[in-house]
C-alpha cells in the first residue's frame, strides 16, 4: 500500500493503499456527516505568532515542527510552521466565527497531511514525517456539551476499529503526563498487535477553555452574558492502516478485511486452449452479476500470468476472497470461493453467488475479528507489583492492568526497564480501581493502569 | 464559500466550499477512474537537489516555492521545497515502478494542496498562496499515445466546465512562451467571465521524453530495447469554483448549478400560529419525498428566523431551487418553486413533484449555461489589426481572434497596452489561421490566437 519515497522519511501513498484510506474516510465521513460535522479546508501554515499562542496554553509545548523560512527568494519576515495539528489556526478562525450561543456548536472536520519532524526511523504508517488523517474540531457551550460530543468521538472511532478494521478496540483515558498538551482529558482507542504491542488508534481530546480562551472564542449567551466557549478535538491518521497490516496480515502479505478491500473478490479463470471461451465468458458473467449485486470485483483475464501467479498476488493484496473459475465450475453451475486469511474453500452454486459471496465476505470478516479478539482477550492480565509487571509484559506481551497511584515516577520504573508505558487508565474515572494500591509504589491506588508496550 | 484566514494570502474552504470541491472532485474522480487513473498520495515535501533536476530541463525555470529549512531545533542539512506541483517527486517515483512496457501505461492523481509563493493580492480561490487541485501524472511508451491521453484530460475537463460547471469551454493550446516549463504542448480549457475576462480553466500538458530523460523512466520494449517514456501530467485547482462564483453570481449571492450545489432545493415552510403543525407536516413529507428520490435538500424549519430571512440566506449561498410551502400550497395540494437564478416561480403539483424538481433542477442548469454560452458567442471577435485588437478588446472585452506569426513580441505589443494576452491558440495545430498575417507585425500567419484579458 506505500512505497519509500524521494524524500526521507516520507512515503508513498499508492493507488492500492489510497483506496483503503477513501473506504476508512468514507465511513468516518458518513459518521461524522450524521452527527453535525461538515468538511472544511484550513491553511497548511500557520504563522510563528499565532502557533507560539499555544505556548501561553502549557509550559513547554515545543512540537517538532517543519519551518518555512522563505518564500521564493525572500526570507519571510515570520516564520510559517507547517501544522503539526491545528488547533491554532482553527481555534482562531473560530473565534472570529463565533458570537452568539446561536453559533454553537461549531464542528469542522479536515482531512489533510501534517508534518511532525520526529527523527526515528521511518515505518510506512506508523512513523513517517508527514502522515494523512483526519481532525476535528468542535467548540460548544459548556463543558458537558463538549464532553458528550469528546464521547461520541470516542465511540465512532471504536465503531471504525470493530466494524470496519476487524479489530477489537478498547477505550480509556490517557494518564495526565501523556495528554495531548493543554487538554484537560486524552482519549484513547487501544488495540492489540500480534506481537503483543498496543496500538494507540485514534484520540479525542476535551480541551476546556484553554485554547478558547487564548484564541479568544466567546460568545453571547441565552442571557446575554459574555462566556468562553469549551473546544474539542479528535483525531485519527492513517495509522489505523498500519494497524490493519500488522494485525491482519501474514507471510503471504496483506490480508485486507471485506469493508476496506479495493476488491473483495478477484476472479481467477482457469482454462485451456480448448475452453478458454466458454471460461471467460463465464467468469465476465460472474463479474457482472457481482458488481451489479455491489461487490467490488476484478476478473483478472491476462493472458500473460499463470493461475497461479494471480493467486500469489492477490494474496499479497490482500483481497479476501478469490474467485476460481475453470472448466469443472462451468460444467457444475458453480464457483469456488477462497477465504484469503485461511485458504478455506467454498464450492458455492452460480444461481445464487451473489448471496454466497455476501455470506463469505461475513465470514472472513468474522474470522479476522475473531482471531484478533481472541488475541485481545487472551493478554489483557493482572498484576499486582513491579516485578509481576514486568515478568508479565516481558514474558506474555498484552496488557496488564494494576493499580496505580497517579504518579508519573511509577510508570518511568516501567519504561525504563522494559520500554512498557501506561497507554490507558479505565474510561470512567470514578470506577474503583481494580486493586486498593499502586502495583510499583504501594501508595493508595486512584486509577487502574493499563501497561504495555507500544508502537 | 471561502473566509480569510490567519495566514495572510492563505483562505480557508468552509464546509459550504468544500461540499461544491467535493462534487467537482467526485465527478472527475469518477471519469478519471473509468479511463485508468487512479488515486494514489506523494510527499508534501521534496528535496531541493531532487527538486533543482528540473532545471536541466528548462533553463531559467524558477517558481516562486516556499522553502522549509528548519526540522525542529534543527537547520535541514538539504532545504525542501512545499510542491508547487509534483513533475519532480512523481516522474522520479515512476522511474523507479517501470521497468517493462508492460508496466505501462502508469497512471497516478492525487488530490492534494499546493503552494506557489505569489506576493500579489489575494483573491479567493484565483490567487492564493495555497490552493486546492488535483495533479494527474502519466507516463506513456510512445507520443502517440501520451498525447491521446493528454488529449482525454482536456475532453475531460471540458466535460466539467460543460455538463457539471454550466460553463461553454473553449479547448486550445498555450502559445510556446507560455507553456508548462517543460512541456511540448500545454493544453488549456478557457471560460469567459462577466466582465469580459478569460479563465483558465484546466491544463493538461504533453511533456514529450525531457522529464523521463531528467528522473529516468525507461523501460524494456517488446523487442527487449531500452526505451524512454513520455509523460504527461493534467491539473484543476479550485479556480474553477473561482470560474462558478464570478460566472454564475448576482449581487445577491452565490448562484451554483444544480450538479455542484451542496443543497439543490431549500424548503421554506410560512407558517402562522394556526396552521403551523399543517404546514411543518406537508413540508417534512415534502422533504422525505424528494430525499428518497435522491435530491439534496434542506427543510429550514428554523423558530427564530421569519421566511423572508430564510429566502435571503438560501439566496446568498446559491441553492438553485426554493420551494415554499403555505397554508395555499397544503390547500391546493401544490409546491411552489422559485429558480434562484431570476425568481422565476413554477408552481407544481404535489403527487409529481420528483419529477417537477427534476425537471426545474435541469431548467435551472440550462438558464445558466444558456446565460454563459450566449456571453461567449458574443464576444469571439475577430481583428485584423494591432490597433483593432487593442480597440476590440478596450471597447467590448471577450476574444479577439486573430493571425498570429508566432512572436512573443508581438504579443508584448498588446499586452503592454491593455494587458491582453494570448490564452490561447486554436487546437489544431494543423488548421490554417483565420488570416494569412499576423495582426500586429504583419509578417506571415502561422496560428490563430485567441487574445483576452485574464484573471
Amino acid at each position: 500500500m506505500a512505497d519509500y519515497s524521494g524524500t526521507a522519511g516520507f512515503i508513498v501513498l499508492n493507488p492500492w493503499g489510497q483506496t483503503v484510506w477513501d473506504q476508512i474516510r468514507g465511513y468516518l465521513d458518513d459518521r461524522f456527516a450524521e452527527t453535525g460535522v461538515g468538511n472544511a479546508y484550513f491553511p497548511m501554515l500557520i504563522p510563528e505568532s499565532l502557533f507560539e499562542q499555544e505556548k501561553n496554553i502549557i509550559e513547554g509545548f515545543d512540537p517538532e515542527v517543519a519551518w518555512v523560512t522563505h518564500g521564493g527568494e525572500e526570507e519571510l519576515a515570520e516564520r510559517l510552521a507547517i501544522r503539526p495539528t491545528s488547533e491554532s489556526i482553527i481555534t482562531d478562525h473560530m473565534g472570529r466565527k463565533v458570537r452568539s450561543y446561536r453559533d454553537l456548536p461549531l464542528r469542522y472536520n479536515q482531512w489533510c497531511s501534517v508534518v511532525r519532524w520526529e527523527a526515528t526511523e521511518t515505518k510506512p504508517f506508523l512513523r513517517t514525517r508527514e502522515f494523512l488523517w483526519q481532525e476535528g474540531h468542535g467548540a460548544f457551550p459548556d463543558e458537558e456539551t463538549a464532553r458528550e460530543d469528546t464521547h461520541l468521538r470516542l465511540e465512532q472511532y471504536a465503531d471504525l476499529y470493530e466494524d470496519v478494521l476487524a479489530l477489537p478496540a478498547m477505550t480509556g483515558r490517557k494518564p495526565d503526563h501523556d495528554k495531548f498538551p493543554g487538554a484537560e482529558t486524552t482519549f484513547t482507542v487501544e488495540t492489540l498487535m500480534p506481537d503483543g504491542r498496543s496500538i494507540q488508534g485514534a484520540t479525542p481530546h476535551y480541551l476546556g477553555t484553554k485554547f478558547a480562551e487564548e484564541y479568544d472564542v466567546t460568545f453571547t449567551d441565552e442571557n446575554e452574558q459574555q462566556r468562553v466557549a469549551h473546544t474539542t478535538s479528535w483525531g485519527a491518521s492513517w495509522r489505523t492502516m498500519g494497524a490493519v497490516i500488522m494485525a491482519h496480515g501474514d507471510d503471504q502479505g496483506l490480508v485486507l478485511p471485506p469493508t476496506i478491500a479495493p476488491e473483495q473478490v478477484a476472479i481467477v479463470p482457469i482454462w485451456t486452449d480448448e475452453d478458454k471461451g466458454e471460461v471467460l465468458e463465464y467468469s465476465e458473467d460472474l463479474r457482472a452479476e457481482l458488481e451489479a449485486a455491489g461487490v467490488r470485483v476484478e476478473l483478472d483475464d491476462r493472458d500473460h500470468h499463470s493461475p497461479g501467479f494471480k493467486f500469489n498476488e492477490w494474496e499479497l493484496k490482500g483481497v479476501p476472497l478469490r474467485a476460481e473459475v475453470g472448466s469443472n465450475e462451468v460444467a457444475d453451475g458453480t464457483v469456488r470461493l477462497v477465504h484469503r486469511p485461511d485458504g478455506e474453500k467454498v464450492d458455492v452454486d452460480r444461481a445464487a453467488v451473489a448471496e454466497a459471496v455476501a455470506e463469505e465476505l461475513d465470514a472472513v470478516y468474522e474470522k479476522l475479528y475473531e482471531r484478533a479478539a481472541e488475541r485481545m482477550d487472551e493478554n489483557v492480565r493482572e498484576a499486582d507489583s513491579r516485578n509481576e509487571i514486568l515478568g508479565t509484559i516481558g514474558r506474555h506481551g498484552g496488557y496488564v492492568r494494576a493499580g496505580w497511584c497517579g504518579d508519573v515516577d511509577c510508570e518511568a520504573e516501567i519504561k525504563d526497564q522494559i520500554a512498557a508505558e501506561i497507554v490507558m487508565v479505565e474510561l470512567d474515572p470514578d470506577a474503583d480501581p481494580v486493586s486498593e494500591t499502586c502495583a510499583v509504589c504501594g501508595d493508595s491506588a486512584t486509577e487502574t493502569a493499563y501497561y504495555a508496550k507500544t508502537h
